[in-house]
């Protein structure tokens, strides 16, 4: 089959990818596929994968359309008996870990890890369901409410995914671009989410912060970060590590209507024309592209 | 007055110092103090202060003995009128910030950062009031139950309070030194407390957790720590800064009996042996050191 491959940091096209198969899995005929920024840092060394990217999808099993969960877990490893199974120790990732993605006419996954797409729901808005649960996640880890300050720093493609499920909490909203000046944010903030990509925003969520202040580090990218422990420890900030969340919320909102995701898309490209949409989901400023494979 | 003085991180014996005097507040007679790791940190320039090192004393107001809440709020600024006096914008604090402290004959502090200290608790133990409240705001800011697996990296002076009040708990607690493997330790923590003074304890306590683990960071020093960002994020990992806890509930724990805090008395000296007993303090593995004012 045809399919977006990586190797050694470099993408490119291959029409000769095996077709996918495991045991106990289902086919899905993948129909649109988004870009993600983590499917460019992993182009950045973020992660040694080699293979098919891609994780945030919308396909087709059995006439249905189905999104579906991009971590595989094993059931009976110590995070899985705990209930933390996006966490499986034995864990493979869709497009990311031991596991061909999205970008391919096909991928397999187990059934379990399926959610049918109302027909209320687009395609074009179904290949959120991924990024939107992880926006999500946040509010499953700190209590974010009315009263709460808080500050969205990145105003790319997740910042504005986070700032408008924020936003639904009613809470005093500010999202902030990288660059800005930390200073005129100084020490305001209940709570910070830090969804760059970049060191530099964790600089900018830190100093927004008061003190006993919740900083949430929604992004994944190569290399380290330099962080003033002892001020963490003085102000007593919390950080809080977030990635992927519940899928059925995510899908409830969609089809509720409540948040509109179409002007965040800023192209759609044919698979044939991958790597144009790869160059183009690398411009600055720019928004969700999205692959079409048929 | 006689009184230990820091300038330019070096510490010295003055006869000469000013008695202590401030608007509205008490005088209090120090009668015994003890070295905490943050007084010989400030020598290793960790917060740029001159003056009267000491925050952790007992002493006498009006015939009764006394302990202090060290750090002296405005009352007006945000941060106090959201009930975070210790983090109020304005503050003061004894032998640490913009207010001389406890290696003195006298020192001064508002009346309300007073506790009285009942009969049933020696000079030697009150001393360890003001580091026991740092220990037990652990407790303030994450829920630790008997099912919980707890690691404390440090086993000084501060680890070994914090493995006794999280000892209380019923918690399934390890106390590892820094230096360990942490290979030996390896995810299998819920929550690891770094206590080490030492960015090293960062890094064992960090790879001590499994996923969605908490760490509570308790220690304070000069210099940066270089963390693995994607890797809080990937594993969802909490982050907590925890600094000055509550008094009162420190001396109900000692006026208990629950904690037995006299074995881990390395050395009284007297005031006019102060440097002696600060180099004491520094010696590899030594445990409190005090000094006695008179």
């Amino acid at each position: 089959m045809r399919a977006v491959w990586l190797e050694d940091r470099q993408l490119r096209l291959r029409d000769d990818v095996a077709l996918p198969a495991r045991d106990g899995e289902v086919v899905v005929r993948v129909l649109l596929a988004g870009i993600c920024n983590t499917d460019i840092e992993l182009t950045h060394g973020y992660y040694p994968f080699t293979g098919v990217p891609g994780h945030e999808f919308v396909g087709v099993v059995d006439g249905k359309r189905v999104v579906g969960e991009i971590n595989v877990s094993c059931g009976h490893c110590e995070a899985c008996r705990a209930g933390r199974r996006t966490h499986c120790e034995n864990r493979t990732v869709l497009g990311i870990k031991d596991r061909n993605g999205a970008f391919a006419e096909y991928l397999t996954l187990p059934r379990e890890n399926l959610h049918e797409v109302p027909d209320s729901v687009s395609d074009e808005e179904a290949v959120f369901v991924e990024p939107l649960a992880a926006a999500l996640e946040i509010q499953q880890q700190v209590r974010v409410t009315a009263d709460d300050r808080v500050l969205v720093v990145g105003n790319g493609k997740l910042g504005r995914l986070i700032a408008q499920t924020l936003a639904l909490t009613g809470c005093r909203l500010t999202v902030a671009k990288r660059g800005v000046e930390a200073s005129a944010l100084a020490r305001r903030f209940d709570i910070a989410v830090e969804c760059t990509g970049n060191p530099d925003g964790f600089a900018i969520a830190r100093a927004a912060l008061r003190p006993r202040g919740t900083l949430v580090m929604k992004s994944t990218y190569a290399g380290n970060l330099n962080v003033n422990a002892s001020s963490l420890v003085v102000d007593e900030i919390t950080l809080v590590g977030s990635r992927c969340g519940p899928f059925a919320p995510a899908i409830e909102l969609l089809a509720s209507r409540k948040i509109d995701l179409r002007p965040m898309i800023d192209a759609t490209y044919s698979l044939a024309d991958a790597l144009r949409a790869f160059d183009h989901a690398q411009r600055p400023g720019a928004l969700k592209v999205l692959i079409r494979m048929a």
